[in-house]
């Protein structure tokens, strides 16, 4: 079978490799699509190195059918359509002991610790396993994963309906939880420097704002009646989005930070102590956020199509890579049989 | 009767003048003590002179009787003790019409942005009054209102009895917030660079950490299991304190920023979503918090007398501030009616 991996010095390689048999605790799944994400592209670039160990097969936005069950696994079916929640935690853990599993302080993130979806072929605990129903189209089923960090973002801002959302970053997360918020309740307007983006994102009906040509401020103040937005969003990964973000919100508003800033970041705590704020961290998800994503995707609730630039064989992850990278592409899904030998 | 004002060039001067009766909808309070605090020490810095029209009589840490009534006022009587919860709202902005008056768009902070306590006749509306228990000493009743700022803090940290709690800097709010916490039922330690406010913190039975001979994050680690704190107060205004607290908190766990940060400070984001921290504002105080300080401080739960540094005559107010600002006083109180004419 084939499949991709990261060799280390910016380089994805295919790989011809023997299909495994499953462990007792283990299922087979036969990958229909994985879909590729900013943090594949973190690994491809070298940052995080220290974790995976090359050559890796990556990946982990997926849907597949099941093709082979291990001798102890019960509940499943051979043909079952499935994606993966690919946290695998250690449950003794001091996190794990007091319920949040999914940040395990020794968690193993399947597909950057351990091998990912990016192969004809995937060997995965069947505790990992979350069923999709049969009406969901399985390049769909490859969303699940991210609709479930834009839902859990959404969760953990506490958004309730009618409040007002300002989502900063117009990209396929920043996209995902506008969607979600949307869907929750919120009355959403999306923050976007690209106006290529910011015309993808009109096009999905929400209002936006150029940061460049409009005081953002004054937008939201006149939006709201001078009390600030509810729930801000910061998505951007911008140094500059996240000292003005505070500016944004209401009294007692919530800013929450999705986008990841690896170095330190100036906050405003001036307006966090005037305004009393909260600002929330969120990392992955919780099994009840992959059942709400499937949810929203099984009621097209989620513009599948219009979010999947493109679908391409898995001999041409490398390529793929070099478009997302390049920022014309919202997301790109590997077909991981196309092409199979 | 004499009165005590801040008068621009970091100066304090003592104006004699008469009182003037309350109107319809005022009380006279007779001011029995004024505690001074880091905010008057800002205002006499110079640094709120957009807000402090001088001559400026301050002060908003008191307590006294009532003096005079307003003809419409009703339900007080002249002998009464009182506090005053010195915010005065319009009712009308966004945070008041959202239920958080306390922190209003167009807030009258009274003793900085109207007269304060430093005198001995002062007249405010009857809406601000806060009634003392006749068990509760004068004396002990000008600290109602930092332990007010305290409750808030705590409350606002959301902590439940068992939780483990890391207070940053143990000067005057630092040691209340401490206190206060461990009323809440939390186990409390407090790092403090300081070794005579160690000591002094140590005195009231608190654990005490010195962040420049020990790792706070190894102390913090070991106390807790490898789990970290539910929740740590930064009080002590510090750029580098700020961007370590976040490694001292547990999954999940909650930083309240209690210290004024004038100018944006690094915060280190990429541990927030690892540990989906939350940080949390606050920002004086509501009705509920005045009375639960009230509860605390009747009940001698707060250690009012060790807090309480020295009581002095209005007439050395200036030297007063002196004392404070040089970081060897806890709370000074100043006796507004001890050398009245």
């Amino acid at each position: 079978m084939l499949t991709a991996n990261y060799v280390g010095n910016k380089t994805m390689s295919i790989i011809e490799t023997a299909p495994e048999a499953p462990s007792a605790e283990q299922v087979q799944i036969k990958v229909a699509f994985t879909g590729l994400c900013g943090t594949d592209l973190h690994v491809l670039h070298g940052d995080m190195d220290r974790r995976v160990h090359q050559p890796a097969i990556i990946g982990h936005e997926m849907s597949g059918t099941i093709a082979a069950l291990g001798s102890a696994v019960q509940g499943w079916d051979i043909g079952d359509p499935v994606t993966v929640m690919p946290l695998d935690w250690d449950g003794t853990c001091p996190a794990c002991r007091a319920g949040h599993q999914h940040v395990c302080q020794n968690l193993n993130f399947i597909g950057i610790d351990s091998a990912g979806s990016l192969q004809q072929f995937w060997n995965v605990p069947a505790s990992v396993l979350v069923r999709l129903p049969e009406t969901l189209r399985l390049d769909h089923g490859a969303l699940v994963e991210p609709v479930a960090v834009a839902v859990h973002d959404v969760r953990r801002s506490g958004l309730v309906r009618g409040e007002k959302v300002v989502v900063i970053g117009g990209g396929p997360i920043g996209v995902l939880i506008a969607t979600t918020a949307r869907e929750f309740g919120g009355e959403v307007v999306v923050v976007e420097v690209d106006a290529g983006r910011r015309s993808a994102v009109a096009g999905l009906g929400f209002d936006t704002i150029d940061p460049r040509s409009e005081d953002q401020v004054e937008w939201v103040n006149r939006w709201t009646a001078d009390a600030g937005a509810d729930v801000v969003f910061e998505v951007s990964g911008s140094a500059q989005a996240v000292l003005h973000a505070t500016s944004l919100a209401r009294v007692r508003g919530r800013l929450v930070v999705v986008a990841i800033h690896p170095t330190p970041r100036e906050i405003d705590l001036q307006r966090l102590f005037w305004r009393e704020l909260t600002i929330i961290g969120a990392r992955v998800y919780e099994r009840r956020d992959f059942e709400t994503a499937i949810e929203l995707l099984n009621s097209s609730a989620i513009p599948a199509d219009a979010l999947i630039t493109d679908v391409v064989p898995l001999t041409q992850t490398a390529e793929a890579f070099a478009r997302l990278e390049s920022g014309q592409a919202m997301k790109i899904l590997v077909d991981c049989q196309a092409g199979a030998r």
